[in-house]
Parts: structure tokens; sequence; C-alpha cells
């Protein structure tokens, strides 16, 4: 085994998840994540916590609903055996086991890495949604534990970024082998800055793309400083980024990062902001996608989430956004719900069905500026030595 | 697929475990039984069942009992980090996550299959006693439930049993997909006839082997029509066997199919029985891995189980349980604990911490008697066209 699965596993059992003794852990191993399931059990043994391994499986949660739309059919027995005839599977909202399972765990694993990143592709969005519907209380219920999501390099998710799997594996690893003390400390100085201020503006003007100028409200929001870790209120591996819940954004913005919604390629989106709200939208490629994010209900129109990539061992766009949002150089902006770590005590953020980024190259030609002042310029942070003029 | 993975998937949901809508079930999915474990949670969606999905890799659990070894020897902090000095891990007897996992499950369906059989061969004997001690709390939620234990069959599997991989899945398949109905009902003549008789006698003259000649008690006990579902307290599938618990065994009984006990090949077993105990024993090879089980404890030397092997769909040994114990033209005697189905109720019958069966091939020169009157001739039954004599 490559001595980076082992390194991988220690840095998401003790960095990410904080796993102690007697600990209930659950882990899901996804269809080609087999030899980081194999490093996280060791570890979860050596550490005398507790481990219960689901199957996170692509092609087996496929099957269940395909399943069930034939029973919602009536296939099977010639007649509809639902509760209704509209054709769409009813899902039971209390499955006893799943919730069970994520009440009594004190932290939650997820490794992803199928064998195909598409393999749920044919099921029809209706029963996605009835199924995701139906499993609020257990997705609560995971949420609730000290929950880490992070993937096993497979050959499938090389195929999405485009590269080869030896390639994408140095990739994964750059990306998740960081000194995450190190870079919690330097995200300390961007959640510093956003934290004090008042409004934060974002300015890209290049030759060859629309420009950037928006501006928006985080007066009395929390930046979260994203560090990889549940000590941090970070959720991801790998992370590196800090993000906060703005609102009144006013201005356009241009996010030229390529992006997947539903299955449907997403490229070079422009918004236009009024009031907090988006009044204006085009998109190079997936325009009928994006537009079916912002109409999906009123919080889709609005801001949940601005976030800073600072993970400079993240240097490419791979087509998957535990990983893009992350990447050194860049800013991404999220319509839809916002995160309740960022928000006063008893406040709700804005609210929405959907939570989708979209991410802006800022390397060139670009600033950030809190309260007037500019944190950062072409990628590069005031605190680091040439940040220049 | 192969359509008869389709067909063991409905075997297996509807026929063994009976799942019915709403039910909350359990699967666990070896490493390499994905294609089975995808056709059940497609029959789970179906039958509007709740699927959870375990990974049931024995990889991982060698890794995670390594682990707790590692632990145990104090060698990652240069100290004993465990509750004791005796190197063996201490399991917590109470893990929460898999404990209400099980008790909130109506069935549990386990899928075996995985890439090597011997995979966890490095585990020190001591830590898997210690971690099954710790787990019967879990075994017996688990054992509460509707469970079924079946296997996909793999290449591991195949060269276990000494054959091709096509050839394999042909031998699993023929055993599988039974007219399962039509068996349970020539095994209910077997059952009463042993339901209603005192004392069986086994008799069995070959020239190239030892006489077997052992008469064993059965009064009051009951006897399990094992139809490969839990509507006949059957928890195996492929099963074909009708069972009970005998008691004050006399005489003595040799076992020519080869098993593996403890990872040790053991051949021609020659078991002494005196007032219901071994009083002794001899093995042609693995003698040490016998006197280990039986020295195990007082129920150790003890018979809990006769079983007549009826699935003719078997019709070779694998090296494997679930498979040779089954086999038409065999009988299987077991030292160790007695299945609670076989005795009155409140009433234990005999008592251990292993359950070994043993098994005789009676195709010839053999006969089994029921309170004198022969049931069972060379293999074939009484209420067969040719008994003969």
């Amino acid at each position: 085994m490559d001595e980076r699965v082992r390194e991988h596993a220690a840095v998401l059992v003790d960095w990410s998840a904080r796993v102690e003794a007697g600990d209930d852990v659950v882990v899901s191993v996804a269809e080609d994540a087999h030899d980081l399931g194999v490093a996280v059990a060791e570890a979860l043994g050596e550490r005398g916590a507790n481990a219960t391994t689901l199957y996170g499986s692509d092609e087996l949660s496929r099957a269940y609903l395909k399943g069930a739309e034939t029973r919602a059919d009536g296939d099977r027995n010639g007649n509809d055996v639902d509760d209704d005839t509209d054709g769409v599977p009813d899902f039971d909202d209390d499955p006893a086991v799943d919730r069970a399972l994520f009440e009594a765990a004190d932290a939650y694993l997820r490794i992803g890495g199928g064998r195909n990143t598409t393999a749920a592709a044919d099921v029809a969005s209706e029963t996605r949604q009835a199924y995701a519907t139906a499993r609020k209380g257990v997705r609560e219920a995971r949420m609730d534990t000290d929950w880490v999501s992070t993937v096993h390099p497979t050959r499938s998710l090389a195929q999405q970024a485009g590269m080869a799997y030896e390639e994408y594996r140095d990739f994964v690893y750059d990306a998740v082998l960081r000194d995450w003390e190190a870079l919690a400390d330097e995200m300390a100085q961007m959640k510093d800055a956003l934290d004090a201020g008042e409004a934060v503006r974002i300015v890209t003007e290049r030759d060859d793309a629309p420009d950037t100028d928006v501006t928006m409200s985080i007066a009395g929001r929390t930046a979260v400083n994203s560090a990889a870790s549940v000590a941090y209120d970070s959720h991801n591996l790998p992370s590196g980024e800090v993000f906060t819940a703005p609102y009144d954004t006013e201005g356009e913005a241009f996010f030229d990062v390529p992006m997947t919604i539903d299955a449907t390629r997403v490229r070079d989106v422009h918004l236009v902001f009024e009031a907090g709200e988006v009044v204006d939208f085009s998109a190079e490629a997936g325009e009928d996608a994006l537009a079916g994010v912002l109409d999906t209900d009123a919080g889709a129109r609005r801001l949940g989430e601005l976030g800073i990539g600072m993970n400079r061992g993240i240097d490419r766009f791979t087509d998957s956004i535990l990983f893009d949002e992350k990447m050194g150089d860049t800013v991404h902006m999220a319509v839809g719900r916002a995160y309740d770590a960022c928000l006063p005590e008893g406040e709700s953020g804005n609210d929405s069905a959907v939570h989708v980024d979209m991410i802006s190259d800022v390397s060139t030609d670009s600033r950030m500026e809190v309260d007037g002042e500019v944190v950062r310029r072409n990628g590069t942070f005031r605190w680091e030595g040439e940040f220049g003029e």
C-alpha cells in the first residue's frame, strides 16, 4: 500500500475527526475506496475506537432507487402498490436503522471514490428529490455527528478530472497531506479580517472576460476558518478555505471555472445582483441548468456563501467541488443556503433547498477589499511578503 | 448481469427473509459480492423496504484487529495504552452503533464473498476471541432479526473449492436456485420421523474406512426443517438439511469429508463416544486443531447437532460448511452448542463456545435408523421409490 494512503487515514482520523478511544465511528467506504477504508480501519483499531463500516456504493443506491421506481410504476404486480398514483416512489420518512445508526455515532467518516461518477444518471430527478426529502431526519442526525467527507483517488475521479491515474493520485495527496496547523494559522488572518469587516468588494478586470465588481455586506457574520477539522467547524478533507455568509449583494460577478450541475456542464456564468438578489444571469453553456437552480425557491437567488480558496496544494481544477473551491488563487460564491456556523446564535440566514458554488480564478488582474482596504491582490494576501503596492 | 444473480436476490429477499414493505433491512456486502448487493438493493427498493448497507470486508476487519493489537502492544506511544498489560486488545463490550443498528433492524442479509478466504489469517486467536466475546450483545441483537447468510460466487471461493470460476458459479446457483417449497415438503417427512422418534442409529460399513456405528437419543427434541427461510427457523441460503439436538451419544463415528478448523486442514476424524461424551479421538491430519476444539469446554465433547443433508443440488464438497453440510447423501454431527429451536421451551441444551460440524458421505454401505426402523439407506429415503429391501 502506498504510504500516503496511511498518512491520509491518519489526517482524517486524528486531525479532521479528532477521534479518541471509545468513540463510536461510522465509516462509509465507496466502491473503489477499499484501500483507504483498510487504512482507516487500522487507525481506528489503533486509537481504541469502535468502527461500523457502511458500503457507500452509488451503484447500489441507483439500484435501490430504480427498484423503487419500478414499484411506483406498479410494473411488478400489474397495479400501483404505492400510496398514490403519481408514479413517484414514496419513501419511508423515518427509516429506523439509519436514524438509530447516526444518532448513536460520535463521528461519521465518508470516503468517496466510486467506479463511475455518473452511476446514478438514469434515476429520475423526482425520485432523487423524494428520497432526499424523506431522509431529512437521517441527514440531520448525520450532520449532528463529527462528520468529515473525503475521497480516495480512483480511476473514475481521475477520468472526471481529465488526468492520468498516477497524476491524479499525486494531485489528491498534495491537497490532503498538508501542514494543516500552519494553514489554519494563515487562514486565521483572513478570518480575522472578515470578522472585523462590514463589507467585501471583489473586482476582476481582465481583457478576455466580463468584469467582476461586486460588493456584499458581512456585518455581524462570523467567518469559518475551514481547516479540514471538526475542531474548526470544517467537514471536508481537503479543505483550506475561509467562508462567511454575505447579504445585500450588489453588482456583477463572472465565474470562469467550469462546473457540473445535475450532470450538465455549465461554463462562464455571469450574475447581476440588485438589493441582494440575482436579477439577471447568463451562461455560455448550461444556462437552463443554471436557471433551474435559480428558480428553485426565493433563497436560490441570494448568496449563501462567500469563500476564499487558500489551499495552494490544489493547483488545478478537477471538476470536483471538494477540491475546486479550496484552490489557492480562487474565490467562490454560492447561491442558496447559508451555513449556521456563520450566523449569530439563533439567527437564520439565507434559506434554500439548494447550495450551488461558482468559482472564479483571481490569480491575475483582481483584488479583494474589506471595508475599502485591499486584503488580496492577484491571489496574494496582504500578510505575504510580495503583496506589493 | 447474469440473470441468476437477480434470481438469487429474489430467493434471498422473498423466500428466505420474507421481506415486506416497510421492513428495515440491513445488508452486509462482502468485497467481491457487489453484483449480488446491487440485485438485492434493487429488490428491496421494489418491495418498498428500507435498506442500510454494511461493507463486510474481511480485509477491513483484519486491519481493525491488527490496529487493536498494535494499540495493545503499546507500540504507538511507547507504552501500553490498554487497561492491562497482557498484550491482548480490550474491546468495548457495548459498541453503541452496532447494537442500535441491529436492534432497529427487522432483517439482516449477510452476503459473503470476499477476495481471500484467509484474509485475516495473521490475527492472533486471542484477539479474535476477545473481539467475539466483547461483541456478544451485538451478535445476540443480530440473531434476533430475521437473518439470512448467503454467498455470492467469487474467484476466492472458487479457489477454495478447487474449481474454475464459471464452474463454481454453476455449482452455487444449482444449490441456491431450487424449488424450495418442494424441498421443504420432502424434508418435512424427515422432520416428522425425527420428531416422532426416540433414538437414532447411524451405521456405515465400508471396506476402505473405519466403521461408523453410533446411537443417540432425540426424545423430546424438535427437528428443524431447514428450508432456507426464516419461516422455517432456517437462516442459510442454500440450506436443505433437517437437524436436531441429540444427547446420550454412544459408539463411534468416522467423518470422511475434509474440513478446515481455524485455517488448519482436518481429515478423517474418528470419534468414540461413551455416555454422551467424546472419550477418544483421532484424525489423519489436523489432530491438534481437533484437540483444541474438544478441549474448549465441557460442552465441546458432546454433540450439539445431528444433521441430515438433503440438498441434491449440491453434488460435491467445496470446503465450505454453508454448502458441504447440506449436500444430499451426507450426514453431519457437530460437537458443541445446540440450537434453541431444537429444544423444549425454556430448556437449555448442550452449551459450548464452539459448534464444529463434521461430515460423512453416506452414499454407499450405510443406513440410518429411527427407533430401529431404517429411514435412509445409502442416501435414499424410505419415501423414495427405489428404497429397496
